[in-house]
């Protein structure tokens, strides 16, 4: 775990910052975050799942962030919370801050002279910037980023360490791109001619909108004519494929190892559980859900749950069951022999 | 959008160039490429899906390129083509050629001196190059690549940014690598012994072969003794993992999130689709083709399309589908139960 | 593959140094490594698999690692061994060991001062290491890896290329990273809020116990409060994803492309097949195995094989079962109406 902060915070300040309600001694401190089970006298826990209630009884923590409804359960000082998940964000944003970035360029890096780099911008070691790119206020890039020709990253975003923005790509202000990620290679575009693949030219480039997240090893691939697009506020976990010309709506979260084919339109509000797969050229509509390892080939244009996961079984259980599917078109026949009027009758003639 | 061309290229110039029929005036000027609905009167679009046939008639394009059985449905001037996607490809490249890279090498490359490199070579900024590598003329090794000891790469072959070549392996002339892929990392060879994993050393290489385009984010291991081979025009999407061993026939595309194990031998011509697995020792034909999030656990040695995805469904219905699995043992009893001769009077009896 | 050992090891030699049984010649000399059906005269190759007793028979090795039961089978010198994959793991090291990394700093590397680096070992060109690493002894840091302000990498251990290790994070001695791994990024935290996520600070880390191997661009994500836990010789294939708090336990291996979701516990001497996906909040207990592309949903206490995968058919037949599938609720309704006393007579009524 990383280090505490040092200062600590005290539960009146807390309580004041955040807007939450003090069950406690306002003075008493506390200097970093914890699990309830793990959390000792100086560190802060809270309770956003039900399933840990039985943990609330017992816990050693400073102080607790919860709802209204579970104070009572809580032996500790509380801070009672409206929503005690988002405010724990809130809280582990000030208790533990991620270190300033220095502003200015490690000397290792190789900016294009014409190149408009904020001045308060981190620009870390073995970076590549080409021509014509605009880093703007307050943005870090990280060491080992690659930043091609054109490119434009807007105030405040973060790109951590060893990222591929592919040249004439717009993220906006706050997004923050984990490593290994790869914004802007070539789509998959190929027009088969004469016994041979030749390769389509992807002219599209990549808009990423405000306030987005980029997880580890994440692709998004240039549009092949128009722009593929991320609205604000959209959430990618890592290894997620998102092939060219595909739009996703705001405030869209997609977990890690996803794949979503050319010029599919996600919604606005969905939520695409881990290793779903997404045909191209779909209209998923706003409010979806797709639960895990789910197959999408088709549009949907009703809010609510999709699926097609199979949970697994003891495999020899699985595996009578798969003799069964191929068994179901016999099956078919035979329900509608004994259905048949005096079917038996007939059979046995 | 990256930028479009300054000078433009007139449609007389195009028919001639790409050796297509020209209905309109030779003298009209295009400058860019656009899709149907979004072309201006200076740019060229096309018509390669019938799907976007209704956009055809109110398309504001200078020029659409478009299969003869096409034209009379266009108002606007046509370039005639056997295959418009390819022409549209052929004329894209034109149009909109990537900017040179400058031959030499970037003063922060950190080259071997025993490496050979063509002297028209580009070679890029935070590249590190091993002892003994061999750089083909015209490559381009982008920025942040490492290329590892003893690996070649052929001519006019472009290694985009930050792409890893493992020690002794080989691509052909005109390889396309995207940022972020690893080839030659080793494959995962394991003997268990005494309770533990013991690492099987990966002694063979990969090769590469002419014309392969390789997406971003893309693995393909070593050998474990012989080589890990891609032929020539093999073309893998993003996020696709090739085995060590694995050798795949000219002419193939993968496309993303496929994984292919250990061995396997894939044919020539075939067409895998998004996010399918194929297991490993197996033998697929020449021009099969595998549709989206399938498992192939078998050979196969006949051509055609195979598959087990599933596609998604209102939840809800999908969970009662679930159920009905589980179910079909019992089933496959009642239905040969209710075929008995006079089962019914058995089982009342 | 790559070169040959050029001096070369006697059979008498290998026999003593791996405690196995000669049969032949001790003074015959080998310099390389090959399978049965590719060895020449000057060639070690081994049978571990039974796949490939035929080649034994036909082999022109210079000798051959076997077990004791398949020696009458083989006319050339062999090598009799209790764990003939083991012994050849380790006779691959022995005739191609892997080049030494020279000891010292490449001059293009940027390390902050408070790096504490033994002097043994060896950091690369274009590498990043912040401020108060630790480098244990012989450790290497291959070119373009990015260490993170306060990460730990323990003696012997070997981060091949492009390899990001975040802040904090730990690995133990001997481990092999491949290259374009992601340890430390953040977990995939996400609190919702007033119609718009917010990001929940990730301030675990991650620990890799001793003789972990993780595959090429494997990401392994740090832990939302407490740390990801890898136990020691854990063996992560290529593209497996490993979300926040996910601890797995040692000697578990993990084959390609399979996700895992935040805060599953995965037991030690586990084994998951490729591209399979565990859901979050499971338990799996010890010596689990999941076949290939099988979904996980829920927790498993008792050691067995598991799966959910499906085999690719031809497509019009795996059509036909698709739309069975769809059918099955109708077919319970008809199976029930069959029998039940007098059915058919009250249908017909």
């Amino acid at each position: 775990m990383t280090k505490s902060n040092p200062q600590g915070l005290s539960l009146g300040e807390l309580a004041e910052a955040f807007d939450l309600t003090l069950h406690g001694d306002p003075d008493t401190r506390v200097n970093g975050l914890a699990t309830l089970s793990a959390a000792g006298p100086d560190q802060l826990s809270f309770l956003a799942n039900p399933a840990y209630l039985r943990q609330l009884a017992e816990t050693r923590a400073g102080a607790v962030i919860l709802a209204a409804g579970d104070r009572e359960r809580c032996s500790r000082p509380c801070l009672v919370s409206r929503n005690p998940y988002a405010d724990w964000a809130r809280i582990a944003g000030r208790l533990h801050p991620r270190p300033e970035d220095p502003p200015g360029r490690h000397p290792s890096a190789a900016i294009d002279p014409s190149a408009r780099i904020a001045a308060d911008a981190s620009i870390g070691a073995q970076v590549s910037i080409g021509a014509g790119c605009e880093i703007g206020p307050g943005a870090v890039i990280g060491p080992g980023c690659v930043i091609a020709a054109g490119a434009i990253i807007g105030a405040g975003s973060r790109l951590v360490a060893r990222v591929f923005i592919g040249n004439d790509c717009r993220l906006g202000e706050r997004v923050l791109v984990h490593p290994g990620v790869v914004i802007g290679a070539d789509g998959f575009g190929l027009a088969f001619d004469q016994g041979r693949w030749l390769k389509v030219p992807q002219i599209g480039a990549v808009q990423i909108g405000n306030d987005c997240e980029i997880g580890a090893n994440t692709t998004i691939d240039r549009g092949a004519i128009e722009d593929t697009v991320l609205e604000e506020d959209v959430r990618l976990d890592n290894q997620v494929q998102i092939a060219h010309n595909v739009h996703v709506g705001a405030h869209t979260a997609i977990a890690g190892c996803v794949g979503i084919a050319g010029s599919t339109r996600i919604g606005r509000y969905c939520m695409i559980a881990g290793a779903s797969g997404i045909a191209g050229h779909l209209n998923i509509c706003d409010k979806v859900i797709i639960t895990a390892m789910s197959t999408v080939l088709e549009s949907i244009d009703q809010p609510g749950e999709y699926g097609s996961g199979i949970p697994a079984r003891p495999q020899r259980r699985w595996q009578r069951i798969l003799v069964r599917l191929g068994q179901l078109d016999d099956w078919a026949r035979r329900l509608r022999l004994l259905e048949r009027p005096s079917a038996k009758d007939k059979e046995q003639a």
